[in-house]
């Protein structure tokens, strides 16, 4: 498969002979649609679309890094849409008053190394120095970037010295858009996430020995606490979502009464208020639990990672083009992490969700019908006129 | 540890250096307490008490192996209540009519070849030959047995000749007698035991972009049906118990919504018919659970062991024997197997359970208050005299 790493699919890891092909074929696209391309300290590439005035750019972007295995649309269809929004203008020879700058990140995914948003962090300028880490075969990330013809110490140099406004088209990575019947969202935010894990302790014990009423099943017990998870998240009708999906029961033989069960919590909302209300409400529930069945319960929050909101005004444009475009507007949050919320540090942002068949990500079967690419396409032209119309 | 294949812990496996010491300490006292010891083909340990008539002996047994890093009780103590037995009678000078053997099982664990109950399997006979299975160091059962000393092809030759009756006193291994605050029980039977695999699939999704509504959650589905499984059991307020003991999440990631969870069931009861119809309505609840969530669940049926009754007038003697002795009368259910299940194929059998603190075993906290064992050696010699009244 061309552009890709692994034999039968598609893998496309950052600083990865894919990644340089990749990068080459689209450098040559974004001359053709009248950009000049350069390449940074991160090996991100960077086409620019001049403007009429003397301002910072618009930043259009996503990343062109892939899971193993993964799909075709999340990450480049972002970029591609990118390059067809400069496209679209260079051939009705517009400009507008902002340079445009389309930026295809290198590392979103954690592709390579033991992180994600390297890129994006290095070009919002909140990353310091080279970090100390490796990929799966030893290769340390100064060597990887020196191998490929960068400055080892370098990713600080891709800081970008400051933009108007960023936006990113990126796949929904879930249902929601489709099961409405609909082929666009304007993104909230990104959700604020907090991670947990939980250890339930009972008493272990032989599972043909021990009378029901004497038992204390440290597996009944996270049973009934993944229900109270699923019962409040599902109570809640906001976007807010929680989620176990980790689970061990210990010593985990079909003959013996669980006496330890270890499992994870997964809660996010757009807003870090609400998520940590149903995170205090579900943390009741579960010492609750606990305690009516007499058993032990320890919780140790791993992650707590902010909300990302998108901005109001930028979000607003967004919709107007969307209704204009004969859309319905519809806002809804991104449960998962983008470039975007990475950007946030540097300039106000906006994201725009396109429908994937099944909600499937990660995966060969990731898919986007071109109609819903064409679609949004439009829709961030008009976004981008609206941009411009506030310079006019 | 002395009589141990393992530093700092119990562990004595069949056939193993300290079986053999075992065994050699426990021949010298059988001698002590007038018995003619006999190694069988299977390595048992056979002490024999004369009878004043010409007829099957009583056999009192129980096992010496243990599992790795075991307790010092489950096994060797009906083992020394038989020799104690003996050595009551024989200090006294008297002889039933009937020979007792106390028989020390040389594997009731699978101590250390992937199968239980061998030894008594081979005196019961019901074992076909040498069964082909190895150790974890590879060392086949044959090349054991013939490294042990014993003939490779000789299992078979180990079957008894027949018995009026086999008496066996054992831990409980469960929390009941404690609970109730009895030392002794009277086994009813080895309960019928059913053993099930399920496999519950969903959707696997990402934790942050899949709405609540919208999701099919295989693991929430797995614990409305753990809950259901331990509801139906409670509602029975027989001896039957069940019980999930293994569960398995897959991807198993904490962002990742299940897609498939697999765990297993176990269903047990002294009574065959009662234990079928709870896995009946276990099953059509669990399956009612998956269509509900549109979920897929199979099942798959892993053991279906029948149950195996003690004999009825054995248990009314044993009873009897415990009242006499100032016990209220208790009968239970054993959940566990044991060697007595494997010798109803020989003869009539009876069992004393023996409470054990917080029904720990196969554990090093596994213990018995010397009270109890000498409770247990009162009731079984009260036995002994029953048994013996019935041929003066």
């Amino acid at each position: 498969m061309p552009f890709s790493d692994m034999e039968g699919g598609l893998y496309r890891a950052w600083l990865s002979p894919a990644y340089r092909a990749a990068r080459e074929q689209l450098s040559a696209w974004m001359v053709e649609a009248g950009m000049t391309p350069r390449t940074d300290a991160a090996a991100n590439l960077i086409g620019r679309y001049p403007g009429t005035q003397d301002m910072p750019p618009l930043i259009i972007a996503s990343h062109l890094d892939s899971v193993r295995d993964g799909g075709f649309y999340d990450g480049p269809l972002g970029v591609m849409l990118g390059l067809e929004c400069v496209a679209a203008l260079s051939a009705s020879g517009r400009r507008m008053p902002f340079p445009i700058e389309v930026i295809a990140f290198g590392d979103e995914e954690g592709s390579r190394f033991p992180a994600a948003m390297l890129t994006s962090k290095a070009v919002a300028g909140v990353l310091d120095g080279v970090p100390d880490m490796a990929d799966a075969k030893g290769i340390t990330l100064a060597q990887a970037l020196a191998e490929y013809g960068l400055s080892p110490g370098g990713l600080a140099g891709a800081r970008h010295p400051g933009a108007l406004a960023y936006l990113e088209a990126h796949i929904e990575q879930g249902p929601v858009l489709e099961a409405e019947g609909l082929a666009l969202g304007v993104v909230t935010g990104i959700a604020a996430q907090l991670r947990y894990g939980m250890v339930v302790r009972g008493l272990a014990g032989h599972a043909g020995t021990s009378s029901m009423p004497l038992r204390r099943d440290a597996l009944a017990g996270a049973a009934e606490m993944v229900l109270a998870v699923e019962a409040i998240a599902r109570a809640d009708e906001s976007d807010l979502v929680a989620t176990v999906g980790r689970i061990e029961a210990l010593p985990g033989a079909a003959n013996v009464i669980a006496g330890e069960v270890r499992f994870t919590l997964d809660v996010r909302a757009g807003d870090a208020g609400r998520r940590n209300r149903a995170a205090e409400e579900i943390l009741d529930a579960l010492v609750d639990i606990a305690d009516a069945r007499g058993l032990d319960f320890e919780f140790e929050r791993v992650h707590d990672l902010p909300a990302s909101p998108c901005d109001g005004r930028l979000m607003d444009w967004l919709e107007e083009a969307l209704v204009e475009n004969g859309h319905p507007a519809r806002r809804l949050v991104s449960g998962a992490g983008h470039d975007a919320m990475v950007m946030a540090q540097l300039c106000p942002t906006a994201m725009l969700f396109i429908r994937c068949r099944d909600g499937i990500s990660h995966n060969p079967a990731e898919y986007v019908e071109p109609a819903d690419a064409e679609a949004a396409l439009a829709v961030m032209l008009g976004f981008i006129e609206k941009l411009g119309a506030t310079y006019a």
